[in-house]
């Protein structure tokens, strides 16, 4: 039996959370899969997100990356916290595939009550090689 | 006299590259100086960069360092270069000013055959405290 | 049948060419396991490593973190190759346990001709969580 | 006049409280000058620190880096505080000269309640190419 810290928000409640919370970016990324300390995420890519040849931009990786792990410790502390990135450090180590969706697995690997730090790996659809890996730092507000 | 590397593209080459070579990103940004192994550009902040309370969004100064490290780049070694970014860490440090153009200075502090790094200060137009600092790596293929 | 790239040098032929190369570090580090793209390694921590308070200095938690992508990337290219780190993230998220031994556990994630990048997960022996992580690029020269 | 944060350590307190505190690194680092928001510090190179071919040492520049931001922090706040590294990230571009000492300058880009940022560029004595660069986040722990 699992004794460690429990998800809080459901799917649903994340993929609601980030229409709500983030217009600007609506319908872009989605929440596919939450479990404790672990979320997988989707980059529904359009040709907003390309680059000269047909391939993901950047910073469409760095977006998803960001929203992943924000996503993630938001599953795990609940909707209240206004969490900000501090750092991130990304490789990109392939080129994504032509107009091609991007799914993003994050681990949260420390959960404090001051900073939260994740991972990511971002593999385009139907490739198993990941293109790109990022890690993140998140700040917590005190006020939680 | 400056011996060292010379600067092989103007201000309205860098720019008109940019607009033609990322028509998804047109008008976003702009370069405001070039100078040898240096480049200073803006982020013309509009509704879509943005995140609740007015702040500028992590991806959009994540895009401003990328696009300003390649353009450095390219102002030393020409516009026919397909340079590809390998690797960025960025630290988000104040809140952007809300609803504010942003300025960058980017220094090119190797400009090797195979890796280029360059490292940017990111500011809120006026005031002086930076509020992101990045460093990138980028790789230049053999061809050119 | 795994037909993907496959280990060039033994357990035996890693700790061999570690201590020959390194003779700086010796008996600081060893392999302890190796498999295809992954490697697991161990410091042993001595006085040297230690801070104020009996944890592991950050500087042994980067070298750990270097050497074992080092050889997690000689494992697969043999050990010809005079790769160099071109760059390396580190995380810091916990204190390390006082005046113990350190696993680390590295997968590489991308074997390129030019490039490759490994992450690392560094434990205190006798606890799960993990205290670091790091990822790391080499470059490798040309004539391998 | 300049009415900013003032140093409150002086160099001969700073490298005072080097010795005393890093006993496990005496002898190997020493400030050489401290101004607000500014440090510049040496690695004396020997022996230990070198690599096959006379090379300074990756981890040696690390460690260079990490207690140049610590050192710069402390400048700004006093000896009391227990600060601890929670990030870095480091490009190490080209080889450093053979058996010479190193210079770093660092550059304190926040200096916030909670979290430190500041960035290092490393050179090998008598050559004006940076060898390394790096940036560091510090976490500030509160009952300071």
């Amino acid at each position: 039996m699992e004794n460690g810290p429990q998800v809080v928000m459901s799917l649903g409640e994340l993929n609601r959370f980030l229409d709500e919370q983030f217009p600007q970016v609506a319908g872009e990324f989605s929440v596919t899969e939450v479990a404790p300390m672990r979320l997988v995420t989707k980059a529904h890519v359009a040709d907003k997100h390309l680059r000269p040849g047909g391939t993901v931009s950047g910073p469409t990786m760095f977006a998803l990356a960001d929203v992943s792990v924000y996503l993630a410790i938001l599953a795990m502390i609940g909707p209240k916290a206004l969490a900000v990135t501090t750092n991130c450090a990304i490789d990109f180590m392939r080129k994504p595939a032509a107009a091609t969706d991007l799914h993003a697995e994050t681990r949260i690997l420390k959960l404090g009550k001051v900073l939260a730090v994740g991972d990511v790996l971002i593999w385009s659809e139907g490739d198993t090689r990941p293109v790109a890996r990022a890690s993140l730092t998140y700040s917590i507000p005190p006020d939680r």
